[in-house]
């Protein structure tokens, strides 16, 4: 691990996330949330997610005004359950906290919110919203759609988003079970591991210009040629039902919300607002019955799971979210991790803005 | 097909069913709900929850009182947005159906609505609730928990139920969007098939009593030994993530409403309650646009999937429900199609318990 990462201070790499936001003209309030909702990306282990794309995701459309960094959102509708967002093409982050936020506020009273966003852009990890509602005990769930990269079942192009979805539900003494996975088999950014490596993708990963299985990374790319296959992968594996879901993802963000969906979702690269759109809900679970005696089930669930026989060669079962929730107590206390070629990225995309990136890595044993 | 089905009318097979529900005790409105929702599922090809578990399972547990004819189902407390249910050890049919209609009357007021219900049965496919919601032009979501048959990722042992996700989405001029999908990669009677043909299993559907993948049917059977793959199927295919949503089903049933868990859930041979649990959710589209755009959307995104690039060999992408409603509409012109093996069942127990079964099946050319 030490040759690839260096590992920063928490609060050291949250301040220069923030003056890198606040120099591209986002407001303190905001850069806080984006640069909590990255680190904590980060710390949970989802590199891809984290500091990674300060630069290369949000700092670029930034600068180059493809969106905006006042992210001035605006709920359009409300109820004493739900809410309709239109995210203003700024910050996904920032629309999305205060969505999640709000649909918390809304269940304790009406014990049940949900809110749809519009017109926004990538929100970083699902589950960090989903999360939000462990802090109130409640359930959260956080859906996003995002740009074409995987195909449907048949199909042979990308049509639909990695579309996400992530769920939290409070625990009592166990770690709270999160669940944070794209319906695909695959992110894009795992194939391009692969490519980088010069290895075989597996079998039912992705697909070829001709809508073949291809086990050529070359021939799965963003954008194209190829696309992404549904959770699931091949037909006699029951890809039909990530495809399902992804589906079920699009339309629960984009047509409730009124976005575009499928190939009309922009890509982070194109010179518009890409309208992504998300879904957030929060469930109060004392309006079913006794908190204490739900969290309770839970963890007697989450150790029943954990206790039962393990495969051959196996000596652990995990629950949902248990590998970030070690991730994050480990590199709590040893410094977030961040690639090497990703500091190198952030040296040179400092200097040229004038935000020099200066932080002393920690020295790890 | 002609050799493995024979085709009765609809009203027929309705009217069987209802005499032979009332036979074993159960109030003629309650068995009509049953009736409906076993007949639905053979219109709609999903024929191993239809009229086969006539006798199979409900008639074999009511007859030897294993649960109660009478579904003596309560609300044991409300909210303008929530309910919470005991089943009665009844039929699951019944208290389902109960279930959604409050859920889709509490959405007309309040826009969002969940029941959880415990103390159940077996309540069909779980598309039927979720389905109910269209006539109401809401969005409806149906999850149930089963007997355990489906091994955590790492696990050699059964612990979670084949867990189905359905969600019914209103549409315009196109079909309704209704995915119904257990999130095992197959259920356990594709198993049966296999074995019973003597041909060998897709590698990633099932396990042996090791923890390993199997191709052999016989050691993936309920009870054990050996167990379902959640979807996904193995660990490099994301197996883990079919687990997550194995696991979230089984939380939002049975954590809401205080019902048993995983190998908790009785078998349907069992001598007791089984405990089986359902969630059910309503979603009222104009609480967040109007239904009209919203439907129209709908049909949009459908139409931009199915006219996307086909791959090579293929020339047709299916939308979720598309094949069942395309079944439906076959079927209730050619008559509803029972598997002949079936029918002997029915005759036989038919017989046995005084309820002949002596409907004429359906000329079919």
């Amino acid at each position: 691990m030490e040759d690839v990462f260096l590992r920063f201070k928490k609060e050291d790499l949250f301040d220069y996330a923030l003056i890198y936001m606040e120099k591209l003209g986002v407001p303190e309030a905001d850069a806080k949330i984006v640069a909590d909702v990255l680190i904590e990306a980060d710390i949970r282990g989802v590199d891809s997610h984290g500091i990674i794309r300060l630069y290369s995701y949000y700092g670029n459309r930034l600068e180059k005004k493809y969106m905006d960094p006042l992210t001035p959102f605006k709920v359009i509708s409300e109820t004493d359950t739900t809410l309709l967002y239109d995210g203003g093409n700024g910050l996904g982050h920032v629309v999305s906290y205060d969505a999640m936020k709000k649909c918390l506020q809304k269940a304790e009273k009406s014990n049940i919110a949900i809110a749809a966003v519009r017109n926004s852009n990538h929100y970083g990890i699902a589950g960090y919203y989903a999360m939000m509602a462990l802090e109130k005990d409640m359930i959260g769930i956080s859906l996003t759609n995002s740009q074409p990269l995987v195909a449907p079942t048949y199909g042979r192009t990308a049509v639909l988003g990695t579309n996400p979805i992530a769920i939290a539900v409070p625990s009592y003494n166990e770690y709270p079970f999160v669940l944070d996975m794209a319906t695909s088999v695959v992110p894009i950014g795992r194939i391009k591991v692969f490519e980088q490596k010069g290895q075989k993708l597996p079998f039912g990963w992705g697909i070829d210009d001709d809508g073949n299985v291809t086990e050529d990374p070359k021939k799965v790319q963003s954008g194209g040629p190829g696309a992404l296959m549904p959770l699931g992968g091949i037909d006699i594996m029951r890809g039909y039902k990530g495809y399902g879901l992804a589906a079920m993802v699009e339309i629960l963000c984009s047509a409730l919300s009124g976005a575009s969906y499928f190939t009309g979702v922009g890509f982070p690269h194109e010179p518009k607002a890409c309208d992504v759109s998300h879904f957030f809900m929060a469930i109060n679970i004392n309006a079913f019955r006794p908190l204490i005696d739900f969290k309770k089930q839970i963890d007697d669930m989450i150790k029943l799971l954990k206790a039962s026989p393990k495969a051959k060669g196996q000596d652990k079962i995990y629950i949902a979210g248990e590998k970030e929730f070690d991730n994050a107590k480990y590199n709590k206390q040893h410094g977030v991790p961040v690639l090497k070629n990703v500091v190198k990225e952030l040296v040179a995309n400092g200097k040229r803005l004038g935000i020099p990136f200066e932080l002393k890595s920690i020295y790890e044993k």
